[in-house]
C-alpha cells in the first residue's frame, strides 16, 4: 500500500491549504465499498456541518473519480445545493446537458453506471453551483486536485448512487 | 493613500489563498461608513451567496477591526450562523460571556461601541463557530489576517450594529 497520507499532506502543501495534523489524520477516506480506491475514491475533510450548511475540502488523488450521484430533495427536505471551488490542480465536473463529445479525462470503465456527459472543467480559482436533483459525477486531472465545497446541511445517508453496489459509508482501511 | 490593493495581493499571496486577478479587482472594501478605514474596516470576497448558504474570505489588514454587530432572527427569517476559519496571520473574535481581563489585542478607541469582551484567538487552522444573536466584534493581529467565513445566506441589510453611526453598505473609494 503506497503511503496515502504522504500523497495528500504533499497536494496540500502544494495547493496552500493548510489543515491541522489531527485534521489530516482525521480524514473521512472512502473507496465507495468498490475496492478500487485509485480509481473511486474521495478524501474529505469537514470544516462544519451543521442542520443548516456545511463547508468541506474534497481531495482527490491523480486521475480519481468521485461516482455518479444525485442529492434528492424530499417532502421533508430540500435536497443539498453545492459550489465546487477548485484550489488546486483541475477537475472536470459531469453533469446533465449535452453531451461532451471529447471530454478532456478519460471516462471511467464501468460506464454503464454514469448518464450525464457534460463536462465543465475547473481549473484553480474557477466554482461551479450545482442546485438539489442534479445528477453529477467529478474526475480529478493528471495532478490531482482540492475542491472546496460550500453546501447546505451534508447527508451522506440520503445521497443517491447510479452504480447500486456503492456504499458511501465504507471508509479505507489503511 | 496606500496602495491597499497592494497590500492586498501581498497578504493573498502569503495565505495560500488564490483569488483570480477580477475577483481580486472586484472586492469588497468598506469602512462602515468611519472614514477610518486602517481602524475599523473589512475587505470581503464573496464566493456565492445563495438563498441558502454562502462562503466568503474576509481579508483584514494589520489590527483592522470589524466593528460589534449581530445577524438577528426575525419572524421572517432565522439569522445568519457562521463559521470563521482562520487562514492566515491571527484575528481575535469577541464574543459574549466572561471579559478577558487582559486580550491580546488593544481594545478599539471607542469602547463605547463595543459591549462583549470574551475574547477567542484564532491562530491559523482554527475556527469558531457563532449563532444567530450571538453579538460579536474582531480585530486583526499585527500581521493582519485572512478568515473563511461559512454560513448561511449573507443579507447585511438586516445586520445590526452597536455603533449606530455604521453604514454597512459604505465602500472605500480608492
Amino acid at each position: 500500500m503506497v503511503n496515502i497520507h504522504g500523497k495528500i499532506a504533499e497536494q496540500l502543501n502544494r495547493s496552500g491549504i493548510f489543515l491541522t495534523k489531527t485534521e489530516i489524520e482525521c480524514l473521512e477516506i472512502t473507496d465507495f465499498g468498490l475496492n478500487d480506491f485509485y480509481n473511486a475514491g474521495l478524501i474529505i475533510h469537514t470544516y462544519i456541518n451543521t442542520e443548516r450548511c456545511c463547508a468541506k475540502e474534497l481531495i482527490l488523488l491523480a486521475n480519481q473519480v468521485c461516482p455518479e450521484h444525485v442529492h434528492p430533495s424530499s417532502a421533508a427536505l430540500e435536497g443539498k445545493e453545492e459550489t465546487f471551488r477548485c484550489r488546486f490542480g483541475r477537475v472536470s465536473v459531469f453533469i446533465e446537458g449535452n453531451k461532451t463529445t471529447q471530454p478532456c479525462v478519460e471516462l471511467p470503465a464501468d460506464i454503464t453506471n454514469y448518464t450525464v456527459f457534460h463536462e465543465v472543467v475547473l481549473n484553480k480559482g474557477e466554482q461551479l453551483t450545482l442546485k438539489p436533483n442534479s445528477k453529477h459525477w467529478f474526475k480529478a486531472h493528471g495532478e490531482g486536485a482540492i475542491v472546496s465545497e460550500f453546501s447546505t446541511t451534508s447527508n451522506d445517508d440520503t445521497d443517491v448512487f447510479t452504480n447500486q453496489k456503492i456504499n458511501r459509508a465504507s471508509r479505507l482501511s489503511l
